[in-house]
């Protein structure tokens, strides 16, 4: 018989099918093989020495003969940072100017440069330019919230393969943060406690479903992961915002997602994938509730009419088989 | 400049990037060509004459030498009949047993007969249908929510290409009926009316979005909507529940399912689709505040990190041009 997990988090319910599970190998078999990439592009904006072809930069690490990342605005922004935040209100109708930022990070000037394959000193790069724009973003007082994820893949959304990330910064509160929120606080309510505290605390109890430990993080398989894989990054300090994090655990998280991402491109054949920080605002970094992380979601299983309908998963998946087989991967040394 | 609109039923905002949008037109191109498919397919357990390759029938209608409709359960079941409704607790982790139930839909005994092409009156056969089963599946008192849903296509996550529509039924309310619920409820309270109600006027006076409005129903693309062509069906009369829907009503939303996905069919290219009922329990039918509905939802565009990491959504069409341009569709006469 399947079982029905509540994720405490998302407070969604997800269906283990046990009886419709592959086995986590079989998912190895369903990514296209993707032919290999060249180190430059000559059509592609992110390469090296096309940095004219991309709107004027707000951030660069390295200097002009060797850079190691750039930030450039989206040039087919989704939110814009000109012009006044404005609400109308009409009936049932609602709406607010599309101000706010959306921004690319470039990760590297190699167009075939894989995530996954990084030494962890340039993964710690990655995370200190996403923690510089956060902030950054931040400081526009109509910025209500930040996301910061990345798209690895068509089949999780990307257009472009030269390997980058991107930043919306927002003029509204979307309502699954503040569903979050909700959960966070009324657990906080009923047990005076942080709630991803002390999720952390189980599955480190537990152990069936971690993936790495380390002083600063624990990488895990929620127990009720919302789809094959579906993984979690959370720090152990109780903090409400990645603005907050330090030296050492930006080190730490670095090492932690390029374990992670290896582990799933060589056990997994280099799925698609998005990942994304779900933060507070710096501001709010003192919260007692709320609690940072970082989400893993490999894109193997398609959403259907019944995810639609109901916001429920079925997951054709076990969490703790899933974290077994990603402990067993072969990963070769850097 | 881009604007973010509120969708007051989910409650979600969604940016409507007009620097980003495509033409209606556009998304034409983007379903890959179709194989035309046979009438009937010897691998196929849906098709006629392989009534034993499938589990015992639920219900059929028509006679054994031609039935035109069959009701079975799910081969690979998520949830199952047999077995308690069992809870556990245990720190932060819950659990369900998987009692429920999962049933197909067979919706022709013929292989390659497209949704869109059907006669109102088959339409009208299958919602009956649908209708039907949804009563059924309530009777279950271990049954807290049924969702009724159609996966078109690969991308849509269907498996098998036999057209066939899902039923499921589960031991728990899903959570985001659960605020949707709250969001109608919050409506009530502020103005004593139900807020579909409301939204339907104004969409209806606006007219702008309505793509085709009748006696009993009103097909049109939501202000906010979450997607290109994401588009809603609402009943005029207030019933929460779908088990509620009359004779004369039941004839008159297959006359706009029917338009609507011959409208898609033509203009789009056949695309990928699912369609959901979303509806409140036969016992609620009386509430107040909740009003059943249908909504289809083309897959024309993938989900990315930031729709995942945000429950926000990017919406790259103009649902008014969307409105326009399915209005415009040149549909053949049956």
């Amino acid at each position: 018989m399947s079982e029905l997990r509540l994720n405490p988090v998302t407070r969604e319910w997800v269906i283990i099918a046990r009886e419709r599970a592959k086995r986590p190998d079989d998912f190895k078999g369903m990514m296209p093989l993707r032919r290999p990439l060249p180190g430059y592009l000559k059509g592609c904006p992110f390469c090296a020495g096309h940095e004219d072809k991309t709107p004027p930069e707000s951030m660069r690490v390295g200097d002009g003969k060797g850079w190691r990342l750039r930030v450039i605005p989206n040039k087919f922004s989704a939110l814009t940072e000109e012009g006044e935040k404005k609400r109308t209100r009409e009936g049932v109708k609602r709406s607010i100017t599309g101000v706010g930022r959306h921004e690319v990070i470039i990760e590297t000037p190699r167009h075939n440069m894989n995530p996954a394959l990084r030494e962890p000193a340039e993964v710690e790069d990655i995370i200190a330019i996403y923690r510089a724009r956060f902030i950054d973003a931040h400081r526009d007082p109509r910025v209500e919230h930040v996301i910061i994820f990345k798209n690895h893949g068509e089949g999780a959304g990307t257009s472009l393969e030269h390997p980058h990330s991107q930043l919306i910064a927002t003029p509204v509160v979307p309502v699954q943060f503040r569903d979050r929120l909700l959960a966070s606080m009324h657990y906080f309510d009923d047990t005076g406690r942080c709630l991803i505290c002390d999720v952390l605390t189980t599955e480190v109890k537990d152990s069936s479903r971690v993936i790495l430990d380390s002083e600063h993080f624990t990488t895990f398989i929620p127990y009720a992961a919302l789809s094959p894989f579906h993984t979690w990054i959370f720090p152990k300090r109780h903090s409400a915002s990645f603005s907050d994090i330090t030296g050492a655990e930006t080190k730490d998280i670095a090492v932690h997602l390029k374990n992670l991402l290896s582990r799933v491109y060589h056990g997994l054949n280099n799925p698609d994938y998005n990942y994304v920080i779900r933060s507070s605002r710096p501001m709010d970094a003192g919260n007692e509730y709320c609690h940072w992380y970082m989400a893993v979601v490999p894109r193997l299983t398609k959403t259907a009419g019944f995810e639609l309908g109901s916001g429920m998963f079925i997951n054709t998946s076990v969490p703790e088989d899933d974290a077994e087989f990603l402990r067993s991967v072969n990963v070769p040394e850097n």
